[in-house]
């Protein structure tokens, strides 16, 4: 598998699906265009899995861990560890994101993209493709190499693919990795030629002092890695993570197969954003869960032209806000495949 | 017993558990106020629900279903017996309501408040609480009579005190009725002092036409039976609908026996004031799911003072924002039930 060929086998969305749907809303005993979001992503989910009833069963959040060297400049209310202490968490089901994908029925599927830190080996449920132990502090130096940034996006496209092979219909992102609102906003702010006051927020909680380190080691990152807007892959290599790029893996391995993609928040947003930079196809497989609470999210999902489902303030990331989209996502489906027409039920139509 | 009883049983929210659940979330494995809007539900619901750990396991959506002769003057885009005809289709499953609720694992009470045409004896789970053969066109006549009125809020407690009885958790509010949004735009008015233009909108899907004449209606309904603000019974007999009236007992109800109520759209808010405006207290015990299509609904929200959960265009009625909503609910609930503490995952806290 190449990456050449993942990014050749992006089509447009299914058209002839796309235009079933919207007709067969039209036939359901309700006014039509009343069910308004839910029936425009009955719409958008027809054309990505080519169903003119889609359906959607088997749901699964991929949540990707990975440190961050940037956390050595103070920009992170939490100590690195905790990214391996709450991998553990997410394997004995305690986390937010496991409550979440329980009662949406999703399972989950916990990546070690790139942890710094041990996590025990007992647990077979952890998916090891540890590309680092943790990135370079992007302050000083690029993140990765440009190899590996290749390799953490193609780690994404084949753990995703055999999620597919398991059954997988949509696929919600999620994210956990101390520090990784810096990288995020870093590429943010690369991508879309902003300024890291425009983008950065406070992540998990740093108080000014720290807002004021986080923007000036996203400014030092921009300055010293000078990363090229016009290449993704240059923009994850300098400045992002290693869960990041296996995150816009998994975005470009599912667009791949017609399967559709549920984006958390920031982080998740960041990686919609290099997966599109690589293959703009992709961005039409993509649904925004949420606007998250960090500061700049609403400018990047401006720029990916996506609008976002839910606004609850969330900062959490793990997939959890995508957890509740797939849960709507879900209900559009079901809208369609199980509503009466106004023909089966004997009700009357407009005047 | 007497509506007066009623309302004097609706208690504040019960503080100590809102504090309980307050310091508990900021002990599970995330950071302080990361779910944002989930956090702040939970914390209401246990204010509610006076439990420390609320916990919602039986849902119910009540959906009440009344005509409105107001019909007669156009205001519509839909033929009256479309209100039975919608009924017959939630009893055998087939509506936009049946297909939400069964996604979030509710259950549907459908309940005959007041429609004008025959429903079929056949089926025994209709709850049949017909006040009349629908209302008097109010912008001629009063709605109904103000001993009618009180029966329809009479009859909405007692249903949902036989669903309390039977194990509700949760109860969300949904309308059918042919023409419903134009009594629902006159309660609006008469309590906010606001010109029919600034709330009526298309409802069904009414053409620039059709508008007019709503707004003409509810113009004449102001104008004629001259609603007391003050007095929200009689605003509700004079400009309301049974179902309106029964929707408003149910919150009356649920509230006065701390159970939480997801408010549907836009005639589910117009049953919620003219409850608040009978009983102010019971406004805490409200959830708004969602901020509907309909023109002018902010504005009732606002009012209100409910900041409503999801904001997906909807304009169908029936409870389908409700079911939405009562999903979230439940979801909020789970967090603080379900997700570990720092200390039990052994994660590290806060620099």
């Amino acid at each position: 598998m190449s990456l050449e060929n993942v990014i050749a086998n992006i089509k447009p969305l299914y058209q002839a699906a796309m235009q079933s749907v919207r007709a067969r809303q039209d036939t359901l005993t309700k006014p039509q265009g009343s069910l308004g979001r839910l029936e425009e992503l009955s719409i958008q989910l027809a054309g990505i899995m080519r169903a003119p009833i889609p359906v959607i069963k088997d749901k699964v959040i991929i949540t990707m861990a990975g440190d961050h060297g940037v956390v050595a400049e103070g920009v992170s209310a939490y100590p690195q560890e905790v990214t391996s202490q709450m991998v553990l968490n997410f394997l004995n089901g305690g986390a937010a994101i496991n409550v979440l994908a329980r009662h949406v029925g999703a399972r989950v599927v916990i990546v070690d993209m790139g942890v710094a830190n041990d996590i025990p080996d007992a647990d077979k449920k952890l998916i090891r493709r540890r590309i680092g132990l943790g990135t370079a502090n992007i302050s000083k130096n690029p993140a990765m190499t440009r190899e590996q940034g290749t390799e953490s996006i193609l780690s994404g496209i084949e753990i995703v693919e055999a999620e597919i092979a398991r059954g997988l219909d949509i696929v919600g992102t999620g994210d956990m990795g101390i520090g990784n609102t810096t990288p995020s906003a870093a590429i943010a702010c690369a991508l879309m030629n902003r300024h890291p006051k425009e983008i950065a927020g406070r992540g998990t909680g740093v108080d000014d002092e720290g807002l004021n380190r986080k923007i000036s080691a996203i400014e030092r990152a921009l300055d010293v890695n000078k990363p090229n807007a016009n290449d993704g892959l240059d923009v994850l290599a300098k400045v992002g993570g290693f869960e990041i790029g296996g995150l816009a893996g998994v975005m470009l391995g599912a667009a791949s197969h017609g399967k559709p993609v549920m984006v958390d928040g920031f982080i998740s947003t960041a990686a919609a954003m290099i997966a599109v930079s690589i293959a703009p196809q992709c961005r039409e497989y993509l649904i925004a869960a949420h606007r998250s609470k960090e500061h700049g999210h609403g400018l990047m999902l401006d720029w990916l032209g996506l609008h976002p489902l839910l606004d609850f303030d969330l900062r959490l990331g793990e997939g959890t806000g995508a957890a509740l989209g797939i849960s709507m996502a879900e209900a559009a489906c079901k809208i369609i495949a199980e509503m009466a027409t106004f023909e089966e039920a004997r009700v009357s139509e407009k005047k």
